[in-house]
């Protein structure tokens, strides 16, 4: 299978370097096919601007959206932007491989996930009607494809508890995992999360080469999060509210998975 | 008082530059001193790396935090960031005014974030004992100092509800009004959210302009978000979980505010 790893770490000697080139070869050694998209290298364009639009008349209003619509549709794309929409239509799985900075990801790869995804490729399509309201939540181009987050944080696994000062770490990745993973369609599945990297020494590396080796291992077989599809019928249409009989009584992000 | 507004959108003439006018216009006829970081005009570098630190020994791995930490204590941190943290020293309040993309601030704004909130300055500062677990969430440099949200976003009002299918709009915010707000120490406001962007009309213009002119009005006298105080009781030390008798048997973002 082909699998995409979006990586975005400013110093290649360091714990991220290291699981990057860990991810590589076990993938490789699985007989995978991998290409790494490693953002800082590549001296990533971060901040999505009307540069991003080939032959644009500069005298008119940059609409974000629509300018996106109007260079996807018309082949008007930056050339880097056409490059990693590439490697997403040939990838099985994308793994997006981040440190948590500020309970996000870094802002070099929040703008990849900006420009890549265009109108027309990672939102904006299919029909809206009164049981469909465009193809999002578990349809999209990236349907069929699988996504998950590998992440490394300071804090101390409790300070991410469902109790933990900085909030339950599903709940912070929510606005990634269902809001850029699930949105375009990828089965997306538990993250990788190491935490308090400060204290890393052999015994932590051998373990986490262990656990991080076996998740990559079950890729492909991995049940992933069941996130609710928004148009098979769990939500009303236009409001997107999830319907009085699901979930009843329930709500926050933990509503949104069956 | 002084008023910076820390802004991110490509275009000027775009329902964020109309409300950011207005909102400079209305502080300053309240009689607040404003600046304006205005960071797609100022071509603010959003990526977090080793050029951040000047006379850098360029052969020694960039480590993120330790660099930052190093740059901030010897004055030898880029100019750009330097200029930003005096602004902020000098603010008695801080707005971050941005369109929601991906159900979180753009990728500049992030960059801003990441690279002026140094060590030293937006993290690491304060002892760590049994009972303090460093200057943090609701202490730190910012502290006596408010902060607020301005956002746009197209999706309806619905679909940000508490079951609605994006998530609720205070929990997509957590990450930033917690995470980045109060933990350098801000009195966080609630947010001013603009949803269903493309359906705007002079008439929902003049309701809008409204709801902001009263928030921006009352800046300095609204009650805060009542964040709980990391090192005030509520949290146990270093787990820094809430102690099982404070907000009993919840969990999640909301179980931290009182």
């Amino acid at each position: 299978m082909n699998v995409l790893i979006v990586y975005a770490h400013p110093e290649r000697r360091s714990l991220n370097g290291a699981l990057n080139d860990f991810a590589v070869e076990r993938l490789r050694a699985n007989g995978h096919t991998v290409q790494v998209s490693d953002l800082y290298a590549m001296e990533w364009k971060a901040t999505l601007d009307a540069r991003d639009v080939r032959e644009r008349e500069t005298h008119a209003p940059f609409h974000p959206s629509l300018d996106s619509k109007h260079a996807f549709e018309n082949g008007l794309q930056s050339r880097d932007i056409e490059i990693e929409q590439d490697k997403l239509r040939w990838a099985d799985a994308l793994i997006l491989q981040f440190p948590m900075w500020w309970f996000s990801m870094p802002a070099i790869m929040k703008g990849w996930i900006e420009r890549v995804y265009a109108y027309g490729f990672g939102y904006g399509n299919g029909e809206h009607s009164d049981t469909h309201w465009g193809d999002r939540y578990g349809e999209g181009l990236m349907q069929g494809k699988r996504a998950m987050i590998i992440t490394t944080t300071g804090g101390w696994e409790t300070h991410y508890a469902p109790r933990g000062i900085n909030g339950p770490i599903d709940d912070l990745l929510f606005h990634i995992q269902h809001g850029m993973l699930f949105y375009p369609g990828f089965d997306v599945l538990a993250p990788v999360v190491v935490y308090r990297t400060s204290r890393m020494d052999e015994a932590r590396m051998r373990s986490l080469r262990e656990t991080l080796g076996a998740r990559l291992d079950s890729l492909f077989s991995d049940e992933p999060i069941r996130y609710r599809k928004q148009n098979a019928g769990d939500y009303a249409i236009p409001a997107l509210t999830l319907r009085d009989e699901v979930a009843e009584g329930e709500s926050g992000f933990g509503a949104h998975i069956a």
